[in-house]
């Protein structure tokens, strides 16, 4: 199954569908959560939370999202976090200049390099517009944050490009309010910001979209200082050299592939967790980014990658930050950010793993969903703890006192598992139906029911259907529904 | 417990604290939550699912917060969504002119006004800046919504002051794709944005703050015609009257005090939530708004109160606010926002619950707080399943090997349950710490543990400690700390 159809599934089925779509196309990159979206998002961000902010004991915060001038003056964004871009003096469309020029002529220029190199290369090989043959204006530097103004006067500050800048800025109060100790994780979800050029393929790049970051500050002397990694040394991860490679998290140590145990204790961690939420972990990998892909702000990074019908999609990035962020903030700040580790006082390193919750999803449900032939029907497989719709209450008939007692049942388990109450329509169709939104379990009333109060359980993947008692209902789910 | 009070604690044990606060104060009406605050947020929005969304059978979704310019033309925000301001031309304070002109002279202008008569009065009554003595620019209307540019061109959009507008504007698609019936409600929880003058008081008034809206579309001729409202008849809500009476639902609708059936069903079973999420009820009313004080969409509105020591706050606002946001949408977008409601083509009317998340966290925290001066500590009694901490988990002592055995069964219960592990400090300490973060259980590893695998399991509000055994922990975990 393919992007189209995971869009139609989504469309359909009410996971996701574009934001003000009443008002037309002009609102691109913004994408909302239909109530299949939201049950799915919420479930996985409760296993992020139990695979991996519980598991390393880390905290979690929820900082806001318009964050003052100084805090991206410290982080770098203000002046780096910007692409170069051309517009058509005709049409006013406009491009990448880079990414243009790299297409039409081959030629790689860096999207750091001086904007002068753009302009020359445009000219010297006579490029113009792609879409009405115009000429260009001079190429210029376009920040990719949104601005806003605060107060009558418009102080000038800025929606998170990254939801970790919470986290840094945050640091000095957690750790001391918190008793901290190093290693010292912070954990967040949040919506952040990015003013994209071309936003484009739904949830794939968005201009608002869902982080789940994890900073964990540390002291860069013990980086193989780490007791827990004995938990994930057999823990094997794919990683991408010259050729994939499958390895031990031990093995990536020992041959220096991932530079320590501390970095490669979180890569195993996340691998962990993603074996859990559904992903073909056959279909994914860890790629070591080069110099020149790195983000601004990073020593070692990896992307943990997943194949998808429409390519390898970058989820997580795992940065090794260094003092970076912390160091950049208590400079322009005075704020003290070095903390006592026994007797060593440290300005800690940062390593995050940066995670994207909407591509995230999006290839959970392309891995999951099939088209099963044999029995004529769309399967959305998603491991019963994320599925939106956890059991459909269904009454094999209304009439004979079933739509009653389907009810009783219904309201009895509703306020406790995502439940869909269903009386109207063929029992098969309403069955296909449930498959399609991935809820794993069907319970069914019939007649049988009045008689011994037993229902059907049926097994979304299997198909099968086996009788329960009505008293054992609420066992049976709890222990199926389960979180690993 | 007052104001001051809940500040220290929520600043001291990480519930909340102000925004890029190492910067400085400039950055006014934006707070973070710290871990404590996050685990309170998350528990009273699952018990909020469960007691509104799941009962009522709603759908949730989960929109943009950045929203076109399209939909602020049709919900009435751009052009009424203003407040009126004044500026000193000294000393370039800002204030809501009809605020002033009324603490100054009594006098009364509605904020709606024609801005002369604002001016009229500022000069009659010769009123200077309060801060520095100088004289008033002409007063202008101030928009609350913060404006961004999309993609390079800027094209204006705005972060939505009320989340309800997504919810309006999916209303088509949802209630087509997810097979809707009136009523239908719709439920979201987000962040919405304002530009307030002033912002204060931490949680209390924001410029980024999180609702819970729940929208609930319905036919305007069966108002009175709602089978479920006899599960509510008997509720007992408080009405600000003339005086503040205490009546049933029932009896409110039949002495015309709610004006039908539908209104008192939501009012009820939100009066049956808050009492469960620990605020006093007997501190809270319902009130009617009269006609002036009423947002412009509504027809009829009621607040829910709840008294604090720095006043009635209003956490919620349930506003009928029939069919003014889908007619509106309806003219601007050309879309059909009709339905078939039996045989009947109707335009839907909405009833909404629109809840100030900060501001009932905050309640609760206020409510929940007391100075336990006979045991000398300090108790924040939140209800069990709202506690962000659910147990601590603690060694009497590090050695004889009680530390090893408390690792174990913190490690066995952690990713299931909000669990805080404690090994240093006298143990009298470390309850009074578990008591003020309002963490209702604590275990207790002892020598008897290692004897006969029996712990010790302390009561937070009644002291009480009774030993359970180590297989037990689990079982008697989930049953104290269950939703209700």
């Amino acid at each position: 199954m393919n992007y189209d159809d995971v869009m139609k599934l989504a469309l359909e089925r009410g996971f996701y569908f574009p934001s003000c779509e009443i008002y037309g196309d002009a609102h691109a990159g913004f994408w909302e959560y239909g109530p299949a979206g939201v049950g799915l998002k919420n479930n996985y961000l409760e296993l992020w939370r139990r695979e991996l902010v519980r598991r390393d004991d880390m905290l979690e915060i929820d900082g806001s999202q318009i964050m003052s001038q100084s805090v991206f003056e410290a982080s770098g964004h203000l002046s780096s976090f910007a692409d170069p871009i051309i517009k058509c003096k005709e049409c006013k469309s406009t491009f990448r200049v880079d990414k243009l020029i790299s297409e039409k002529t081959k030629i790689e220029i860096p999207e750091s390099a001086d904007l002068l190199d753009f302009d020359k290369a445009i000219s010297e090989n006579n490029l113009k517009c792609p879409n009405c043959k115009g000429g260009f204006e001079a190429a210029r530097k376009f920040n990719m944050m949104f601005k806003v103004g605060i107060g009558p006067d418009g102080e000038p500050a800025y929606l998170r490009p990254e939801t970790c800048q919470s986290i840094f800025v945050d640091f000095p109060r957690l750790y001391k309010t918190m008793r901290g100790k190093l290693p010292f994780g912070v954990a967040q979800i949040g919506k952040s910001f990015r003013n994209e050029i071309s936003p484009r393929q739904s949830l794939l790049r968005l201009r608002e979209f869902y982080q789940a970051e994890i900073e964990v500050f540390c002291n860069p002397n013990k980086l193989n200082d780490v007791e827990k990694f004995s938990d994930v040394q057999d823990t094997v991860i794919r990683v991408q050299l010259d050729e994939l490679k499958e390895m031990s998290c031990k093995e990536a140590v020992e041959s220096d592939i991932i530079p320590n145990k501390f970095v490669a204790y979180y890569l195993g961690i996340l691998a962990e967790f993603y074996e859990k939420t559904g992903i073909d972990m056959s279909r994914s990998r860890f790629r070591k980014l080069g110099e020149k892909e790195k983000a601004f702000y990073a020593e070692i990074a990896f992307d943990f990658e997943v194949e998808t019908t429409i390519g390898w999609l970058e989820l997580v990035a795992c940065n090794y930050r260094s003092d970076y962020d912390l160091g950049g903030h208590a400079k322009k700040s005075k704020e003290k950010f070095e903390v006592m580790d026994d007797d060593e006082k440290v300005l800690p390193h940062v390593f995050e793993i940066s995670m994207g919750i909407d591509r995230s999803l999006y290839s959970i449900l392309e891995h999951c969903l099939r088209d099963d032939k044999e029995n004529d029907r769309i399967v959305l497989s998603l491991k019963p703890y994320l599925a939106p719709i956890q059991v459909g209450v269904l009454s094999l008939v209304k009439k004979d006192g079933l739509k009653e007692k389907t009810d009783d049942i219904y309201q009895a388990i509703k306020r406790k598992y995502d439940s869909f109450l269903d009386h109207s329509g063929a029992i098969g169709r309403r069955y296909r139906r449930l498959d399609e939104v991935g809820t794993p379990f069907a319970i069914t009333i019939d007649h049988q029911t009045l008689q011994d109060d037993t229902v059907t359980l049926r097994d979304r993947d299997s198909m099968e259907q086996n009788r329960i008692k009505v008293s054992e209902i609420d066992s049976v789910l709890y222990k199926k529904t389960a979180f690993p």
